[in-house]
């Protein structure tokens, strides 16, 4: 169900038929998933039936849905002024896109966000001459947040910092990874729709990025990596990452672990700082690896610096190395460098934060002393 | 964690290899999802990250993912001959794709399996000249299944007919969809890993392929849709529709509803008859539609005959009037003509069928009159 208004949605589909006007495009095609509910409040989903938007330069904007489906779409979604086109089993639905979108599609490319599969693409690349990844200055409309979304990842910052606060009382030498994490779902769920990941990542676990969690039983003194989220009802995500150690005595800790991570909290904290509208992903990026790869450490960050959120929990803007796109206010992303050395220990901290002519702030707020 | 041997996976790959060796292909791109499974024994996710399985006309098979999850593709996936390559943020996994199939794909078209995403389509043709949907050829690797996995579907029909063995007895006048819904879940879970889909669609909510279910109370004498399923631990599905008369009673039922449903049975009974290999996918259709459109119901037959089933719910072969898809041995699809009349009722029989030398056999065998 829509979790906002009518009328939000509405100025959200403008939005992109300004920015369609604005390009050389002769269209923008939008299938199921985080852009077409950010347009319409509908989660349906689409498989291998096309569901989709199709946002046409002069402002018309089409549904496209299964006939069996647009009952359902009607009621589910926020569609005023939106033409509705169902389409039965053995017609095409890309001929209807098509036929919308007009003779401009002979000569101008059309716009494709990023979720349609391959499926799909292909049987419109049959009607549409020129198709291209949705263009950045459209894509600029999915990537900056407005008012209410950024009041919903507040929110989801602060569920999961609450959660985070009760997490260093969980780590105690002797219990297991998994028993951990299923108290940290508990705890997650009790703060939001669905508790999406869960990395409890001790010692050498912790050098795996995308461990989830195992049987390792946590020894006194351990690095922990916890990164953890879900989705609040309105489908806005939360995404935070903290590094404990097991017992909550550093003194018991590796000493190369605690000097490494001395460093990872200047290079964090250092992003967050210089986070701001203007500067690129690929700056933002430097500044966290240049300090880190100062330290002799440049190796072991083997991952980007962000990912953007929102309805998903990764999406653009990516904030990755030597990439110039332009970070504008009212984005929202995550700033997460870490530390992984093989066979030893990993350690990673991991903020949102939302850009506004002021600079970052950051929504999680949760103390990021080693404890 | 895969649920079959190492040489089932490494058989399936091979089976890939000569069939992209018999066609004028450059390779093939299979990206995560039910395929990517059906090859490695993994259900791993890769959203924005690109994880794909990359096959050579010459036999050679590629595993791209990013470097952060390797260790994860090689202890969950089965990839005996497989070579890996990790890719860190900021590389491009598109230009490893791309210099692993070689010189040929300048003038070779390049197959991509249905599954990949818009994101990672456009990337991938900056790098390769010619891409398309995965040629049937090819295709047809993924839509004729295997011994195991037909006994895994067959266990799938036999876990969704204990359920609807069940059912009856919970369509009671007086309750409502949701609650009997609720029951169902139970039901499904106790035989399978997941309830995937169930919908309970009485009176006139029947009339809606598509509805779930809902708060409206059942009354003695409606007829009822229950369509359901999901996957067992394997991850191979089951899907079966049986339609039902609120109390038992089908004297208390629309006349005109028991009329519509001896056509129904009788259409589904001849698609199951006629479906063998060489049929095509449209003749099969038609066996259904013609029967129900000569009995005058045509226009109330609003969807597809049937779609495939395996590792995911819908799959190809679809089976939809005007398609030529020739069927062929090992294939498994559901057989589901409905008929829905706006604001009084719907009704819809559903077996899933394996395609043998002999003709079609059904998995599932619960009774089909009216009770």
């Amino acid at each position: 169900m829509p979790f906002f208004s009518s009328e939000a949605y509405a100025t959200r589909r403008q939005a992109v038929s300004e920015a369609l006007a604005g390009t050389y495009s002769a269209g923008l095609i939008v299938g199921t998933g985080p852009e077409f509910t950010y347009l319409t409040g509908s989660a349906m989903g689409s498989h291998e039936r096309l569901t989709a938007l199709v946002f046409r330069p002069d402002g018309a904007v089409l549904a496209v849905a299964p006939l069996t489906d647009i009952d359902t779409l009607r009621a589910e979604a926020e569609l005023a002024g939106v033409e509705l086109a169902g389409w039965r089993d053995g017609e095409s639905p890309y001929a209807l896109v098509a036929e919308f979108l007009g003779a401009d599609t002979a000569y101008t490319p059309v716009d494709i966000a990023p979720g349609l599969t391959a499926d799909h693409i292909f049987a419109l690349q049959g009607y549409l001459s020129k198709t291209r990844l949705v263009a950045p200055e459209i894509g600029a409309c999915f990537t900056s947040k407005d008012a209410v979304e950024i009041a919903e990842l507040t929110k989801a910052g602060a569920a999961i910092d609450r959660v985070h606060a009760q997490v260093p009382a969980l780590l105690t030498p002797g219990r297991t990874e998994a028993e951990i994490a299923a108290e940290i779902a508990d705890l997650i769920l009790a703060e939001h729709a669905r508790a999406e990941f869960i990395i409890v990542g001790s010692g050498p676990n912790g050098a795996n990025p995308h461990h989830d969690y195992s049987d390792r039983v946590l020894e006194a003194g351990d690095i922990v990596v916890v990164d953890i989220g879900g989705p609040l009802e309105s489908g806005y995500n939360s995404d935070c990452t903290r590094t404990y150690v097991a017992g909550g005595d550093p003194s018991q800790a590796d000493p190369e672990a605690l000097e490494a991570y001395a460093v990872l909290k200047r290079a964090q904290a250092a992003a967050v700082a210089a986070a701001r509208p203007g500067i690129t992903a690929g700056e933002l990026d430097a500044v966290a690896r240049d300090i880190l790869a100062e330290a002799g450490y440049g190796e072991y960050f083997t991952h980007r610096l962000g990912h953007g959120i929102g309805l998903a929990v990764h999406e653009a803007p990516f904030i990755i190395g030597g990439r110039d796109v332009v970070l504008r206010e009212g984005m929202a992303f995550s700033i997460e460098p870490g530390i992984y050395i093989p066979g030893r220990f990993g350690m990673r901290i991991e903020d949102i934060v939302v850009l506004t002519a002021e600079g970052a702030i950051a929504l999680n707020t949760q103390p990021k002393d080693l404890r």
